[in-house]
């Protein structure tokens, strides 16, 4: 409706630039304040004092609270920014210890290391004091070495490859070594390794990528292969570190997989091919829609700044997947007679049909995507 | 327990006085950026801009992050930070206005009172000190009185009953009145308005449904129709109220909501039909997800979780719209080759195409899910 006139525009301009000068102001401060922090911490360690400092923490709020004040500014919103200063700070501090190793002295060898997930376990059970070795595919002349007297090997590797490359190094394992692979798919690699290791076996399926920051609450799924009590520790690795282990049978991850992963990365492909095709206004509708919207577009977004041979790998893993999508395409088919006629009766019959089967499901589904609603407008 | 030598406590005292340094000058910038910060709303209201502006805040997250990772500091630790500076900015600057009413005096009817919605604007605006009137199907008789000496007459009737309303209450109104429609389609109501009421008209539509606790950062797409200087206040009094405006023409209105709500509710019901068909094991799947698949799922559930004759409204509103979600299913029936062939080849170029096509918008779809996916983590 209104045009920006020139001036006006220059004018906030050059108060935009002043705003980012300021910003970058403290960005360097903060910056400068962490490097004393750091050196107090230092000097705390040396010395054997501890480095949490509560009273000290609330004069300094106390005194940022006053000069807000003073400043015109809110002092809750200085208290606000500086609890997060401080925690922050507190969090640097004791980070390198929160994360014990349960089977101190023990070796892993992350096969695959240098891929993008088998690195992210790698540095997981470096923070936790075992000793890591990590391969990939050229190191294969030194297997041998890597493989002495390790307590675990984990597997890491591509889906297509899993099997191969378990066949592959089980010759070189210590008979007594846990073998355990993070594939997706758990009952073909399962097999594989029961039987081409004879010792301890277990499937391990961590349901995160590897741009999680915290194994907190983030769920891994266990399916026994051989000797529980052997393989016991590493699940309670996964547990220290806060995951929660959930068991379940090869065949039933495999099936409650095809769901969970084939069959909705493959309907967000699609959503986002289509959106592509007709070269959708994007940041438009960013601009023109709720904030469940662009939650739901980030999921879209999400899936496609990953690694597309990743999702490759996941939607054809296997055959029973492929059928399951094949069955997901046709059954829209089926939505097509509706569309022409426009017959809004089938499609709210269809709708209360599918809310049934949903249950009360649905209920919970809104309370949770509230709460998240509301973050998300605190946010942005 | 360690006493603290003489010399270890005046080194921690003068880095402390360091510290406290650093932070006296980060609050005084803090304090210099509000100042600069009121100077830009100032600005703005002067020249009728909006107060928020989404990209500007992502572009000023991202340089900041980007400083914070040269500086060695965290970089999402320094979003976290500006996160709460901007909200707070955006608070000082809504929170004067709060609920006032910008045309004390004047007498607002909303048609269709006693839906949902017209219950919901017939409450803000006697919340703003209006004199509101409400009608619905059965006031038809008193029509003459309820329409005397209004200011605004607001349109919040069912789609299809949109036209028919705007074409039967349209005589009664004085002249000067401002005829506003709040329909999720513009185009039609919009022409309709024009033509049949001589005085000001102005097309609305608020992007949130009845259930909504606040206005503030609520979208509202503003669709100019007659006498923009007439119309001003109401888009006025939706800004005081916090929501943000966003203009367009009504066919652009149109054309970007066939993606916002038509194909993505379209979408999602397609997910959820078939996963009722198939009788997917629910429960088992959310025990087995991640948080973001819990989000996904969330998603779905909750579109069946509401009304069906709502969502039937939203998807077959238009010819355009049905249109396109054949076409959506049509351009499905594309990907059925690659899952019977197998071919990740295909896939992954395909994928590719659709990434590059998205663009930045990945990596931030990225950070904004992963950051909700944390607070899922949290509550949950």
């Amino acid at each position: 409706m209104t045009e920006i006139s020139l001036d006006c525009q220059s004018s906030l301009d050059g108060l935009r630039k002043g705003i980012d000068a300021i910003d970058q102001e403290i960005v360097e401060l903060l910056s400068k304040r962490q490097k004393q922090v750091d050196q107090v911490v230092a000097l705390k360690k040396a010395n054997n004092l501890p480095v949490y400092h509560p009273a000290r923490e609330e004069d300094l709020i106390s005194a940022r609270r006053l000069q807000a004040r003073g400043a015109g500014l809110c002092p809750d919103f200085i208290e606000e920014l500086y609890r997060i200063i401080i925690h922050r700070s507190r969090v640097v501090q004791t980070g390198q210890m929160a994360r014990k190793g349960v089977r101190p002295g023990a070796t892993v060898l992350i096969v695959g290391g240098r891929g993008e997930m088998g690195r992210y376990f790698a540095d997981w059970f470096q923070g936790a004091g075992y000793g890591v070795r990590v391969m990939s595919s050229r190191d294969w002349g030194d297997i041998a070495n890597l493989c002495d007297g390790i307590d675990l090997a984990m597997i890491s590797v591509p889906i297509d490859k899993t099997i191969e490359i378990i066949n592959r190094i089980a010759p070189y394992l210590p008979p007594d070594a846990v073998l355990v692979d993070v594939t997706s798919i758990k009952k073909r690699p399962l097999a594989a390794m029961l039987e081409a290791h004879p010792g301890p076996v277990l499937g391990l399926h961590p349901l995160f990528g590897p741009t999680t920051s915290t194994l907190d609450k983030q769920i891994v799924v266990a399916c026994g292969g051989r000797d529980a009590a052997a393989c016991q520790w590493v699940i309670d690795q996964f547990s220290t570190w806060g995951s929660i282990i959930v068991t379940a049978t090869a065949e039933e991850h495999d099936h409650v997989m095809e769901f969970v992963q084939a069959l909705r990365h493959f309907a967000t492909f699609c959503f986002g091919q289509f959106l592509a095709a007709k070269k959708a206004p994007l940041a438009r509708t960013l601009e023109f829609s709720s904030p469940i919207y662009r939650l739901e577009l980030g999921m879209v977004g999400r899936l496609f700044a990953q690694d597309p041979g990743l999702y490759a790998e996941i939607i054809f893993a296997t055959p029973e997947r492929r059928a399951l999508l094949k069955e997901f395409i046709e059954s829209l088919n089926k939505n097509l007679h509706m569309l022409e006629t426009g017959d809004k009766m089938v499609f709210e019959a269809e709708f209360k049909k599918v809310a049934a089967w949903f249950g009360p499901f649905g209920e919970q589904a809104i309370r949770e995507s509230s709460f998240l609603i509301d973050k998300l407008i605190e946010r942005f």
